[in-house]
């Protein structure tokens, strides 16, 4: 950290969220100094009370310097596009086209990063959590949704529009629920149709952790899961999967490690050993943090200061 | 070019196939001033011959510089391994740890480059090819095998070891042959176990080609490539897919492109239109001479000589 130079330098974090919003001030890992939640309502009201806990923060010292943003989605994040910072086609009421960039920017008068909310949370990961010994890994969550965020090389990995790896479509298993078709409404049968959050509770009419050990659901969920990232590790051989969201606990963890250990077949070398896929696929250090302090580094980084590793 | 500078500089290319070796010399693109192709037998015999054919070349004038290498595998490819450049554990009969980079160089006293075949075929559709004008897009190839070479940012993409994104695990096909399991003896039905050259001859007994064009085996086959492209492009967001090998002709390309569009349901703003779509999927522009000259480029981006674009 830069203390020697510039002792009181802080940003600010947004993750914002589609049921909450969590925003915090501070230098990042052990040091949100100050942090708040509320829930995610109406665009003006819920971006207002944002604004307004960073100008609350700020009187305490004139330090604040950058605001960053890990926003569900979909988001526009092409700085070259009129509608850059704008959300897009999301299925969240009154959400579609808000320019939560511009909101922030014109509130606070500050530089304004933004990204998605899964690679906010890698980023922190990176930073202070899970990967912060590497510069290639990916995060998953899985929760209402399912998505990826993937550092390549240090960077996070963009293309044509942001990946949409929860998309991808894997394989119906043959211990299936004889006629469940899957929940996304785009492909039915992807990943985020087969083992969301959502379709979980579709399919059994509870989550996973009100299902007891027993009950096929965790086994199913973990073949799921792991068709993902055997598929994740053939596409972009990254040196670990940190895995949260809301479904993940140690057991689904356990159960989707032992079916990854089986479909990678010891193809890739250093994963012939089950103990090698334990320290591969693991749960994110910074908990349900990593949004939000991934927020706050994109802030540090959207300035260039005091840069950990490039972007 | 840099005739300016250095009229006669050559670089060497061999494109080391599982079936035949071809080995050409020149600056590239237009220019492979001197090519030669031999089938591929005893790793002795047929290194033997390809040396040859650069020793032959370099007496017309002392201008061959570095010597690229596109070969089939797996081979080690990190160069802090002490069995770098060698051939891991391929089924090729005989071929299994050979150290076809330390023949060449031994052999030649060049610097020796050396890269999976397909990422050699992507780099020559990079600089000469279908993606000339990209930094972010992949080479497919359909053959024997199926492979992809990912060009990430202008540079190769890699992890901990080369991808394998021909093993990905899809959805088994509601029209596939009732008990046809897929040929890969790693996983069954990846990619690559059904969709292959090899698991279309299996399935059907013959090659695609000589199958009417009324043969299920059509849009079989091609459902399974779009599934493919369908979840590469949820993964990289690539700008472009060049897809070869000897499976792939105008037909099964025309109708992977149907179901791609089909599977990509709208998702990708830019992939709306089958004619985006069109744009998106095309065939190599160097043909069946995209790994030699990727080769070439190899030699070429090996000794940082007018570097086209980084790697």
């Amino acid at each position: 950290m830069s203390n020697n130079r510039v002792r009181h330098v802080r940003y600010g974090g947004v993750e914002a969220g589609g049921t909450k919003f969590v925003c915090a001030v501070g230098q990042g890992g052990d040091d949100p100094s100050d942090i708040a939640e509320f829930p995610t309502g109406e665009p003006v009201t819920t971006i207002r009370e944002a604004i307004q806990f960073f100008r609350s923060s700020r009187r305490v010292g004139d330090d604040l310097r950058a605001i960053g943003i890990g926003a569900f989605g979909p988001i526009e994040l092409n700085p070259d596009m009129s509608d850059y910072g704008h959300m897009m086609a999301t299925p969240k009421p009154g959400w579609q086209n808000v320019d939560i960039r511009g909101e922030f920017a014109r509130g606070l008068g500050l530089p304004i990063a933004i990204e998605t909310d899964v690679n906010a949370a890698a980023i922190g990961e990176l930073r202070w959590g899970a990967a912060r010994d590497l510069d290639h890994f990916l995060y998953v969550t899985v929760g209402t949704g399912i998505g990826v965020g993937a550092v390549v090389g240090g960077a996070l990995l963009r293309g044509v529009q942001h990946p949409e790896m929860g998309h991808m479509l894997i394989p119906t298993s043959p211990d299936e629920l004889s006629g469940f078709v899957g929940v996304c409404p785009f492909h039915g049968t992807c990943v985020e149709g087969l083992a969301s959050g959502v379709a979980i509770v579709e399919r059994w009419g509870s989550r996973l952790s009100e299902l007891r050990a027993e009950h096929p659901a965790w086994q199913l969920e973990a073949e799921y899961l792991a068709v993902l990232f055997a598929n994740l590790t053939f596409t972009l051989q990254p040196q670990r999967i940190v895995v949260g969201g809301g479904v993940m606990n140690t057991r689904i963890l356990s159960l989707a490690r032992e079916r990854l250990h089986s479909f990678l077949a010891g193809y890739r070398t250093t994963l012939r050993e089950l103990e090698a896929v334990k320290r591969y696929l693991v749960l994110p250090e910074l908990g349900n943090r990593a949004g939000v302090l991934g927020a706050l580094e994109l802030a540090r980084r959207a300035l260039g200061e005091d840069s950990h590793r490039g972007m």
